[in-house]
């Protein structure tokens, strides 16, 4: 057992608002197919925010427990029947995948028959407030990176022993493991985008910068940055976004019209990654014949999208849901990390660093858009 | 000037009713790009019935009007700038599109931006009823094959001079331009289905047929065949369906659980060919993780159809538009005459032919499901 230090998500006292404090917590032994990481950053995703500010009970969530799913450390511990890591080995954490059901055998893992119970439930008995023993929920997404030590799923870990070219990279490329990974594999996966596609960016996050970036990688004819926040839109444009279209302008009126001025045909890929339904449903208008909208951004629960059939067939316009790029992490993380080499993936431009006592900073400046990515520092703690 | 039979279409008295009548026609000689096409026989496809029994000016339609967009005939005349056909080739007729936009460019025709007013408007001037001189709107679909003549766009012709064994095939190819040719489209082009799909058809006319033969030629793990006509359902089974679903069975619940008591995941593909609204939202439903719905049967007017986003987003499903099979008529009839030279599309084990002048017979026969493709000669009218 290490004890540490760890953000601890209680139960919101406010609907839709975290509670969140850091406090000491004891960090159990790994189990079989476990390992325990001592972090160096994690990213906060807004997934965080959203899986620990929903009542007790609902998604399968239970409090009190320690979220966090973008992590990075080093192999402190090993259990039994872990192969792909040792003891003083860099890690880099991603989503959990069960790797044996049909979809991980065919390299789907993100559409993993286990994908919600272990990701988004995670487990007891790793964890619990130091002193008072209080149980803590743990393993979130595998892997509980708010946390100075944890408990990790090997599934959650790609050993980064031969991609680092110093230890700092570590909380560089810490966030690689889902946002801008969810991005790149929108273009990369999900649509296949190319030189002939002109791609519509919803939401200038992590997500969207990451589609951004893919998207120039592979010379789209036009990429239109979609965005409320002045700041982002100029980052879009610096990271290859052909044209931006800022949604608190006075001009602005629909989506769909703002695009047809740019381009009058509309777009041929649409990727939303705000969860904002009234951009969901002008993003599919605004895409031409054979258009395709990919839906990541998680909208308002149980929220419903309709469309007219008959202008659906008729347009041959596709709706795509895709959770995490649909990329194999083990081959995604180290392609970013190659395009970063090469500077064409600059993830630095995007991350601002905070202690992991200011987690409130960087939540902060997710909600007021001044920040694309806070990684939190583990070190010193 | 030649004068010869065709079916008028006149705006429907009863609401959603064809008003169809068979009289004697005057066809004015072929313009730029046009050819004058004695028909030999035309199939009737569903969409000729939709598209004569909305009122006046809904969809662009104008009465009245010659349908009928699944022809085959002989190029009896032709007009300027003609260079496909000469004066006695055989033909065989399908949708038209412009070969000029970009989707036309692309190799996606279906998709054609003039695909509306070029195939369901049609055009004055080409045909009136003998005698009274009353103007038709004809060209529907380029060709209005419900005719002994019919002036039709070059860009509806194939010249099938070197497809056919004998002129007696005409007949049995007639109908390939359409609904045999959404089918096929829907899984060789929309899904590009193989041998880990499982298949699930929705409606065995003329398209979900097709769907059935060539995913069957896919070698398609399994292929579930869906209606509410025991006849047909049979006929899917020596086409190739594995199991059938008679909705019409006391024993048919909803389709969802129908088909996972076959399949306990549900199936990667659905082929929508009904429009009715239940079995698409079900259809959805019935998909397993990345799995896709093919929307091609056309619903109520104004019918939307909406979906959870969230779990759209987390079951990565696809919900794909899908016109004409999204097929280049001249590759992909061809390659249904080539499968059923193979024995692998017996269209002939689909077709019933009725002389024209019994098209309402035709008509019943669609109705209540005897028919799966009606096919109404022209010759010795």
């Amino acid at each position: 057992m290490v004890i540490g230090k760890a953000i601890v998500a209680r139960e919101p006292v406010h609907p839709l608002t975290v509670n969140w404090s850091l406090e000491e917590v004891d960090v159990n032994s790994p189990g079989e197919g476990e390992i325990l990481v001592e972090m160096r950053a994690s990213g906060i995703c807004h997934t965080d925010i959203v899986l620990t500010s929903v009542p007790n009970g609902e998604l399968g969530i239970t409090y009190p427990k320690v979220a966090g799913h973008e992590g990075a450390g080093i192999v402190r511990g090993v259990g039994k029947n872990v192969h792909t890591v040792e003891i003083g080995d860099p890690v880099l954490l991603s989503f959990y995948s069960c790797s044996s059901c049909q979809q991980c055998a065919d390299s789907h893992p993100a559409y993993c028959k286990d994908f919600a119970p272990g990701n988004y439930s995670g487990h007891p008995n790793r964890m619990s407030v130091h002193g008072s023993g209080e149980e803590l929920w743990a393993r979130f997404f595998g892997q509980s990176s708010f946390a100075q030590y944890s408990i990790v799923s090997e599934a959650s870990v790609l050993n980064a022993k031969i991609l680092l070219e110093n230890d700092n990279e570590l909380q560089l490329f810490s966030p690689l493991g889902c946002g801008f990974q969810t991005g790149m594999g929108a273009i990369e996966n999900t649509t296949n985008a190319g030189p002939a596609d002109t791609v519509l960016i919803l939401g200038l996050g992590a997500v969207g910068m990451g589609a951004i970036m893919t998207a120039k990688i592979r010379n789209c004819k036009a990429i239109i940055a979609v965005d409320r926040v002045k700041g982002r839109l100029e980052l879009a444009k610096s990271l290859g976004a052909t044209h931006n279209l800022d949604t608190s302008s006075p001009d602005f009126t629909t989506l769909d019209d703002a695009v047809r001025k740019l381009l009058p045909n509309g777009v041929s890929i649409v990727i939303e990654t705000t969860g904002v339904p009234f951009l969901i449903e002008q993003g599919l208008q605004s895409t031409h014949q054979r258009g395709k909208i990919v839906l990541i951004g998680v909208p308002p629960l149980a929220y419903r999208l309709s469309f007219d059939v008959t202008e659906q067939i008729n347009t041959g316009r596709s709706i795509l849901g895709c959770i995490e790029g649909d990329c194999v992490p083990q081959i995604a993380i180290p392609q970013m990390i190659k395009w970063y080499r090469e500077g064409r993936f600059p993830v630095d431009k995007l991350i601002k660093f905070f202690n992991a006592t200011d987690y409130q900073q960087g939540l902060n400046g997710m909600k007021d858009g001044t920040v694309i990515k806070p990684v939190l520092l583990w070190t010193g703690q």
